[in-house]
């Protein structure tokens, strides 16, 4: 084989990674992720024909280990790779980065200063930004920014009602999820022309989770945030919280900053009102009635945030699911959704199981779908774009 | 004159006050408020015939001497005036008060274990409740919750997505201006009863705001919250707000929890937006482009949160307007309304110039109304009720 392109999403103890080649379609050659960087740390590789390896290579302490024992991994499944560009996901780009940029020092070190917006992402994505340049040092790299998508929001979306001093240091909201926000854009233009020249809300349903508004293609208005932790509830994470709560949480219970942040990242969400489990499957296959009203309450911010971006959008033309939970739940997206007949809302129920592309019935006036969302081809398709001129010019 | 019946709204620097007699209609013999609480007090005194004075006294440095005052005020224009009965505006009831309450000693002790859920409110409603116990030591009292016409909430709006011992502590949504709500379920019931039995939604904006979605007269959720902070921005309160936020003054900004309380409740909101008033009268004729920004940000915020209140509802019969903003001003009732074309509102403009009762128009397949909103009713009324076993047998 000749040239590939790597792509990396690096979380705060996770390595996604994808290979494309020249010739990439939606697929990637391989994919995967290193979970539990540590001592515990495991590397799953899942190649082009669909088949998973799960490893547990010796040492993956550090990001750039991490890294190290993907590319081995690689090399040693495609004989004499070459890695001719790397593309990240950074999850901030402050206001200055309204597209994917080419990675210099420089640049690195202006992205390290959105780190305290995103004290909990922008570290790791730029650690594995730095490793990349350590294992790839002729490779250009490339940064495409989940507040990307987002920056042509009207002002009253993006501000809070603070004194005016906060909005200028970059207190605001910036919205994520924007990789696959414009995944999502860029399919439905493919799909339904139509209908994306209209009025869609994408919800997103995965680890994270957010809502996006649509109107003909661009982001007008998205339920995160100033952080990651804003809009709907997620698997861990507290979703909108009260900021009274927190004065609580300061003064009642003596929590500083960490404790805090340590309970809303991490122990809040789903978990944390089920008490059973952050993820998805597990809670539908409870007997636990706390599970069961941690999907109640998930599905009910779900459907309160989607009549916001309705209101937002003026009117209502199309609803996405994607992410995990959105590509793969069913009964989330009738729980979703069956209480929205008010809004136009009607799902075909064994489409709907089936998870096909078109879940809405004849009668719905809104068309609800279910799209794969696909980040790393985002990234890729941006990498091969800045890179080399051309989305299909790898080769 | 016989036996009256006083009404009080002890916040932090101010007292409001009303005066019943037995054959009360919807207007008090006399009513006004101290404001500035404090060596710059002052009263304001409205008489049933609509004349003002304003007073200023020489000692108002305490709830107790602020009580003082009124009541030598009210014994000079009310002639052998005999008060049989008190009635207070208590904001927290928690979850155990869900009617009003006649007050003794150890339910005010009882009450005072809310304060740490409003502690700007709630200490100075039971020091109002303390003065009245001094100065009329005879005369029975009554308190009248904020939180009580919320408590049949379902769980999913009252939760917030914690660890479960959060909720069982008392971390969860409350609901507030209820004595408003209250008041304007029993006005469209007496107005228009079909449409009080369908679904509903108020907002109430005044100095705090707020919206609550009824479900034939009750109601089933609100966008206020665990404190008075969350939800519309207010004057000088910030509204929603991302808790990556307060993490973020907390460990930036060094913030701690008292500096972020004055920021979020007193310095924040329109005032804060605008860097030009708390007032709406103000910001409307105000030639700054933030007091316009300001304006825009509080109409989508209405817009927004009057979206998801009909997810809850999951549809829309009517929206009715209260409070000092809603009931007077047509400007920004219209900036809600105009874009709500999708939700099946449409506004009758002369009618809304006018503050008319009904200002929706014909085509408009949501009534749209402006309730003048009476809270001291509700607690006269309540107190008479409980003190005397009927509303009318005060004499």
């Amino acid at each position: 084989m000749k040239k590939a392109l790597l792509t990396l999403n690096a979380g705060s103890s996770s390595l996604k990674f994808a290979l494309f080649d020249a010739d990439f379609g939606n697929n990637p050659l391989a994919s995967g992720q290193v979970d539990r960087i540590g001592p515990e740390g495991t590397l799953r590789l899942k190649r082009a024909d669909g088949k998973v390896s799960t490893l547990l290579p010796g040492s993956l302490r550090t990001h750039e280990e991490a890294l190290q024992t993907v590319i081995g991994v690689l090399r040693s499944e495609f004989e004499g790779l070459e890695v001719a560009a790397v593309g990240h996901r950074v999850v901030h780009g402050g206001t200055e980065y309204e597209a994917p940029v080419r990675l210099e020092p420089e640049i690195v070190t202006a992205l390290e200063a959105f780190s305290p917006f995103a004290p909990l992402h922008q570290p790791h994505n730029l650690a594995g930004v730095r490793a990349a340049f350590a294992a790839f040092p002729g490779a250009p790299q490339v940064a495409c920014f989940d507040t990307a998508f987002h920056r042509q929001h009207p002002f009253v979306n993006d501000t809070f009602a603070l004194p005016r001093e906060y909005f200028r240091k970059g207190v605001r909201r910036y919205g994520f999820h924007g990789l696959s926000y414009e995944f999502i854009a860029g399919e439905l233009q493919r799909i339904d022309p139509v209908l994306a020249s209209g009025r869609v809300v994408v919800a997103h349903l995965g680890n994270g989770a957010s809502m996006c508004a649509l109107q003909g293609g661009r982001s007008i208005a998205s339920t995160m945030g100033f952080s990651a932790l804003d809009g709907l509830p997620m698997g861990t994470r507290c979703g909108q919280l009260d900021p009274g709560v927190m004065l609580y949480l300061m003064t009642e219970e003596g929590l500083d900053a960490q404790a805090i942040s340590d309970l809303l990242y991490k122990k809040s969400g789903l978990l944390g009102l089920s008490g059973v489990s952050n993820d998805m499957r597990t809670l539908e296959t409870s007997q636990s009635p706390h599970a069961r009203e941690a999907i109640d309450y998930y599905t009910f911010r779900i459907r309160r945030e989607l009549g916001a971006m309705v209101a937002a959008l003026e009117g209502l033309d199309g609803l996405v699911f994607c992410g995990g939970v959105g590509e793969n739940s069913a009964r989330i997206r009738a729980e979703v959704c069956d209480p929205m007949a008010w809004f136009g809302i009607s799902l075909a129920s064994k489409a709907n199981e089936q998870n096909a592309q078109v879940i809405s019935d004849a009668s719905s006036r809104v068309r609800v779908m279910v799209i794969p969302t696909n980040e790393e081809l985002v990234i890729a398709r941006a990498t091969t774009r800045i890179i080399f001129g051309d989305e299909r010019a790898l080769a």
